[in-house]
C-alpha cells in the first residue's frame, strides 16, 4: 500500500466546488474518476481543504492509498493530466510516508483573494477577482487587517455549517499588495473555519466604505459584538494558494 | 453627426473574432447589436484590427457615426458596459473629430503573445498562453527576436488573405520579459499582416527548439529564403494591447 500525494492547481469556475457530489461536476470528483480508471480500483481521495463552488486553487494537497505498487509517480502525474480536463492540473506526484493526511497533517494554509477596485470591470479578470466599482478607503483596509493576525475566536467571521467546535484560529502574516486596480490580500492560519476567508474580506470591505472603523475589527475579535453585518465576499475572488506541512 | 471612438477589452476565447459573421458570436457583432439596441439606428462598427478567434484585446478600438447628439459618452459607456456580455468590456467612450478612422489613422500597434515554458500546463493560464511543455533555448530566441526590429519585408511571416500588397512592415520595438515560466513577447510596429504575430512567435518557437539558428531569421526577412517552414503559434496566446494614433 502507498501513500500518494497530489499537488493541484484548478480553475474553479465551472465546478460546484472540491467536494464530490452526485451529478455536479466537482474538482474531488474528476480527479477520483480519472485515479479509479488509471489504477482500476476504488480510491479514497482526500483534500486539505473542501474549496466552495467557483473557489480556484494554486497548491490545493489531497492524498489517496493505493494498492499499486509499479506506476512510477512521474508516469501518474502524466496520465492524469492527460485525462483530466484542462481546467484541472496535478501540479505533483509525490509518494509520502503512511501517516500523512492532507487535511490533518496541514500546518497552515495560504489563501489569496483578489478584489478589482475600478468603476468598470475587466473582461480578462472577471473570473478571478470580485469587482468593486465604488470608492474604497485602502488605507484603512490595510489598517484594519492588521487586527486580524494573531491567534482570536473567529466565530463572527465563519457560518453556520462549519463542523469545527473550536473557533479560534492563529492567523500568521496577512498582506495586501496592489498591481494597478487590483488589490491582492493574502492571509496564512493554522486553519481556517467555513467561509472565513470571504467572511474577512466582507468585513474588510465595509472598512473601507466607511461603514464600520478599522478598530470595530478588533471588537468582532474579542467577541464584543454578538453579529456581523456584511456580505459574504463572492467565491470567484478566492484562491487557496498552498498548504504548509 | 457624431464620431465615437471606443476602446475595448475582450477575452476571446468564446468568439469566433472581431468580424461580424452570420450566426456566430463575434466582438464586432455583439458590440454593433447593443449600439444599435441603445442608439436606435443602423451603426457601421470600424475596427483598428481583426482580430482572429480566440484572439484576446486588452485595447482593441473601433470608432462609428452616430446622429445621436444627446446622449453623453459617459452614458453609453454605463449603457454599453451594463448590455454587453461580460467577457467584453468598453474602458473608454470618446468623441473624436471626423477624420478619425480607428484602422487607417492608426500609426502603430502593440501586440503581446504568451508562452508557457514547463513541462504541465497551467490550469489558470491555459485560455491565455500557448503552452510548450520541451525545453527551448531562450537565449538564441533573444538573439533572433532583435532581427525583427526595423523595416522589412514580412511576406514571409503572413498568409495568404493578407489583403495588403505592400508587404513592408516597421517593427518599432520587440521585448520578451518572464515572469516565473511564462514568457512574454511584446511587439509594436506601424503595420501588421494577416497572422504575422503568430507566425513571427512560431518562427521563433522554431529557433528555440534549435530548428534554425537566430541568423537565419535575417535571411528570412531579406528575401533570401523562398519559404519559412514553422508552426502559426495558437490564437489563444495572442493580445492586442494598444493602438497609438
Amino acid at each position: 500500500m502507498r501513500n500518494i500525494k497530489l499537488t493541484i492547481e484548478y480553475d474553479g469556475t465551472d465546478y460546484f466546488g472540491w467536494q464530490i457530489q452526485k451529478r455536479k461536476p466537482t474538482i474531488q470528483g474528476e480527479i477520483k474518476k480519472v485515479l479509479e480508471r488509471i489504477l482500476k480500483e476504488k480510491i479514497r481521495l482526500t483534500g486539505a481543504a473542501r474549496t466552495d463552488s467557483g473557489v480556484h486553487a494554486l497548491g490545493q494537497v489531497a492524498n489517496f492509498k493505493t494498492t499499486n505498487e509499479k506506476l512510477s509517480t512521474e508516469s501518474l502525474n502524466k496520465a492524469l493530466n492527460s485525462l483530466l480536463p484542462s481546467d484541472i492540473v496535478i501540479k505533483e506526484v509525490k509518494e509520502v510516508p503512511h501517516s500523512f493526511h492532507a487535511r490533518y497533517s496541514a500546518k497552515s494554509k495560504i489563501y489569496r483573494y483578489q478584489i478589482l477596485n475600478q468603476f468598470f470591470p475587466r473582461a480578462l479578470e472577471r473570473r478571478c477577482s470580485w469587482h468593486i466599482p465604488g470608492p474604497l478607503h485602502w488605507r484603512k483596509i490595510t489598517e484594519a487587517n492588521k487586527y486580524f493576525v494573531g491567534k482570536h475566536d473567529f466565530s463572527l467571521f465563519s457560518v453556520s455549517g462549519s463542523s469545527r467546535k473550536n473557533k479560534q484560529c492563529t492567523v500568521r502574516d496577512f498582506r495586501i499588495r496592489k498591481v494597478k486596480n487590483l488589490y491582492v490580500l493574502q492571509i496564512e492560519a493554522n486553519y481556517f473555519l467555513y467561509k472565513m476567508v470571504r467572511r474577512i474580506v466582507g468585513a474588510l470591505i465595509e472598512v473601507g466604505r466607511g461603514k464600520i472603523e478599522p478598530e470595530y475589527i478588533s471588537v468582532l475579535l474579542h467577541g464584543k459584538a454578538s453579529t456581523l453585518r456584511a456580505r459574504t465576499a463572492p467565491p470567484h475572488g478566492l484562491f487557496l494558494i498552498k498548504v504548509k506541512y
